[in-house]
């Protein structure tokens, strides 16, 4: 196990981890459905746009195309889906928009900012996520979250897991790599940056995908710290 | 004038504007003079030190060597800098360290912190300095500033005034500049910021330099916004 006193900043997996994705996108998919006259299950819509996220970030890590922030990608995933849903057609561009930027308006879990809030005093914390900068720092703005600086891929020009993705996110703030803890609710998140020398934090997030979720209901490897959520993980980590 | 309704962020300079760089960086010599027997003046170290910066700046600007951030520029001219001062020879490789994270250590302004307070519940508050990332982060741990974001050179790979410096801040988040104010004690960086169609305000700092300063001491372009100091910024921005 790390020696967790060497800890200094605390990097976080936003998406599932600190905010509702599922609840918040569905929330904004309902309010235009309404309003074009459509009836299709919102959260049905929501979980069609996030499978289509690893494949979307999965095109710039194999370096099939040039770097391309998260927004660029969901915009695309999201006008994709539009047929299917009956939409195709019936969108402005700025409508459009206006939807994909549910991602910068996503409530937090109810424990969020409590935890962040008292880890902030003794800790460095930042969002590590694969949104991009004003994703991430537009979502702080609309929930609260008290971050003490913007990470995320935009910051680092790559998608997590690509090991250069912690790594340069270390560097930033000049730190090494035991001096930082990644938290996820993803395992697959904590095992790559384990894998290079950062601390790891769990906190399981059961209903992410909502209540038949099969994935990630429990920690998986040797994590440092394993915590029912943010307000655990704070006393956890002394504060 | 600019409309100053569409302003969504404000990014400010940091070395002067809102943190004492010259007292700050003179404590911390005086700490370590006093601790090797040695007597010299540290505000004259710091004004040594400071002058070095804009001609450690140009090197990179111009081409003449690839990027580097500034902690690495600061530390050459600390080095470069220690025999005029009696020093040659009488630090360890970590004592130059440390006194070269004066600059993360420095403290605000008496209105800094309460100004940007104010601000932070209506507008976006950066940082866009020339100092690195983990400079400007620790400096605002340090300070108790309660920036949204790091911006600065790091991030946009790019010192001031140099224009993309400006523009990839914008577009980080995700603004146009017209949505964004550069904040400044220094009418050059103003200038620069007014070019590319950003908005700008002027925060006096007359004593940045001592009290023999000779420059900046008032606004010399049409400025959208010219305050007293951070809270009547606050105050004339609404907040």
């Amino acid at each position: 196990m790390a020696d967790l006193r060497h800890v200094k900043a605390l990097i976080y997996d936003v998406f599932g981890t600190c905010v509702d994705w599922r609840s918040g996108v569905a929330r904004d998919v309902a309010a235009i459905a309404k309003a074009k006259g459509l009836t299709f299950d919102p959260i049905a819509f929501a979980d069609a746009w996030r499978a289509r996220y690893q494949p979307s970030m999965e095109t710039v890590r194999s370096g099939q195309r040039p770097w391309t922030i998260l927004d660029a990608l969901h915009r695309e995933s999201l006008v994709s889906l539009l047929p299917q849903f009956g939409l195709a057609g019936k969108l402005s561009e700025n409508e459009i928009d206006d939807l994909n930027r549910a991602w910068h308006r996503l409530d937090p879990w109810p424990d969020t900012v409590p935890g962040l809030t008292r880890l902030k005093r003794k800790y460095i914390i930042a969002p590590h996520s694969n949104g991009n900068f004003a994703l991430l720092l537009n979502m702080a703005k609309h929930a609260g979250i008290p971050w003490d600086c913007i990470l995320g891929s935009e910051t680092v020009k790559n998608y997590k897991p690509v090991p250069a993705s912690y790594l340069e996110a270390v560097r930033l703030l000049g730190l090494k790599p035991e001096n930082v803890m990644m938290v996820a609710a993803h395992n697959r998140d904590l095992r790559a940056a384990q894998a290079l020398g950062l601390c790891t934090g769990f906190v399981p997030r059961p209903y992410e995908h909502g209540p038949n979720q099969t994935t990630d209901l429990a920690p998986d490897g040797a994590w440092d710290v394993v915590a029912r959520d943010h307000e655990d993980l704070a006393a956890k980590m002394g504060t």
